[in-house]
């Protein structure tokens, strides 16, 4: 049990990220009752590491758990929170996992629970999704980005740092806006990217069987959950929007120049970002090498 | 030996793909020089598994190997073969292992070695580079395209054909205007897609490390050599010129339509492209649960 104080948990949207909360809390010995539609949970029980979960399909009771999990997708943790906030209670801590934080925080705020609730995303992306992809350790050494309302209160933002650090994450406190804003860049934007190339390929009618290993990793992002991603990049959409165009400002200038036949520019482009994405110095390549044969030596 | 006729192999460019060649050759008994500026093999014969190469600095030599293997970047590998087509007397087979197929293939018939050349490319790309990221192994279940010339010869077809099965591969023959068609789309799109990432990220002031995996592994690719990478878009200009504004035409559609916060149609492309992503019904997710419940469900 990560904190006396929270001895029960529910887990609101039992996918990837709510089922491997919810394993890594049991492991704590705290209470867990999965919340999600009765086909999302159908087989739950059955699978071993799941059998002391409590399952709930209305949201209804999860207000008397002391700690609430909102880990559906964004527009539905929304909605959810809408209906059970008048019942919480005894709850101690509200917090969501989703991957942008302006609205439900400024919800938290509106529906009155702003003292207890902390918005969180922990970034630990993957185009897996439901409970049958989850794990516990999901979280260890992941970043957390941390979003308080404007009257999150010292015991709950204590309650959710100490809950993501149980889990073995780092924490990084924000404020809703920079993390949408930033977050648009580092995550929205390679997905997007990642869902655009599958469907420029796809019009051209060309299957993922057919990529080498650098098509496929490109494409990976493009099996994300639609469910998920598609309200994401709408309710980010001005950060988002802001993204894509920067990109596809530098899209155009790639192609002016390689129309150009611009060799000194091209070849400048792929050098200074090849050193952007570069391990530093000390990296990898010097440490394979010195194992392998005791020479140091990088490409 | 993966033919009576290859005992001596001159690998020309002794880089990741270069080194790698060898590597299985040697494994076969064949003998290999290995062709590159002094710099670029310094360190190599302390290294165990290549104490048995014959280091050459000056490709002129290569002309009297059975098997040459041009692993240069590609433009290097065209003034290569400028300079020893004229001594290459009893070579058998002239390959190259470069991602653009047209240059090559009509250098080689302009040479008049078109009955002895194949062009060459296994689909193994990496951001990796430099013989002390080789392997034995690398092309093990990769898909070789394979272009012949003009006039290659149904002998150097075989042997080429034998060679790439020798070591694992696929082969899959297209001529050098499909090849570079459809890799324009499948390998140098999705290049140029990371290596534009990494500069809009990096022209914003973003780290590599301050990403998440999902952006992590979007901008892999984008560590690649810039020396490889900036010719083959150069020399492939008009395909990747193609791809890159279909790419464009996509990223403008979807802007507007999060703009215009058309749900439905933002839903749609992300439903349809994780649909084109997602591996066949007969998946991974399903072999996953199997096997950890005995229940059979997919997320």
């Amino acid at each position: 049990m990560y904190s006396p104080e929270v001895r029960t948990a529910a887990i609101i949207g039992f996918g990837y990220m709510g089922a491997s909360m919810a394993l890594d809390l049991l492991d704590q010995g705290v209470r867990v009752t999965a919340h999600d539609l009765p086909d999302a949970l159908c087989g739950l029980k059955e699978v071993e590491s799941f059998q002391d979960v409590e399952i709930a399909t209305s949201p209804a009771n999860a207000a008397t758990a002391d700690l609430v999990v909102l880990a559906a997708p964004i527009q539905t943790n929304l909605r959810i929170l809408n209906e059970i906030a008048p019942a919480l209670l005894n709850t101690r801590l509200v917090i969501d996992v989703g991957s942008t934080k302006r609205a439900i925080v400024a919800a938290a705020e509106s529906l009155g629970i702003g003292a207890r609730f902390v918005g969180c995303h922990p970034v630990c992306g993957s185009a897996l999704s439901g409970w049958n992809h989850s794990r516990p350790g999901l979280f260890r050494d992941r970043r957390v980005y941390l979003c308080r309302t404007a009257e999150s209160s010292e015991s709950a933002a204590g309650l959710a740092t100490t809950l993501w650090q149980s889990v073995g994450a780092t924490v990084e406190a924000m404020n809703a806006d920079e993390h949408d804003r930033l977050l648009a860049w580092t995550s929205h934007l390679p997905q997007a990217l990642s869902t655009l190339l599958g469907v420029t390929l796809g019009t051209r009618g060309i299957r993922r069987t057919d990529l080498g290993p650098g098509g496929e990793k490109m494409t990976e992002l493009a099996q994300s959950s639609p469910e998920v991603w598609s309200p994401i990049l709408l309710d980010n959409m001005d950060n988002v929007g802001e993204a894509l165009d920067a990109f596809a400002e530098q899209l155009q200038d790639l192609s002016a120049e390689l129309r150009k036949k611009n060799e000194q520019e091209i070849s400048r482009v792929f050098r200074e970002t090849s050193k952007w994405a570069s391990p530093a110095p000390q990296g990898q390549g010097v440490s394979r090498v010195e194992r392998r044969s005791g020479t140091a030596r990088r490409s």
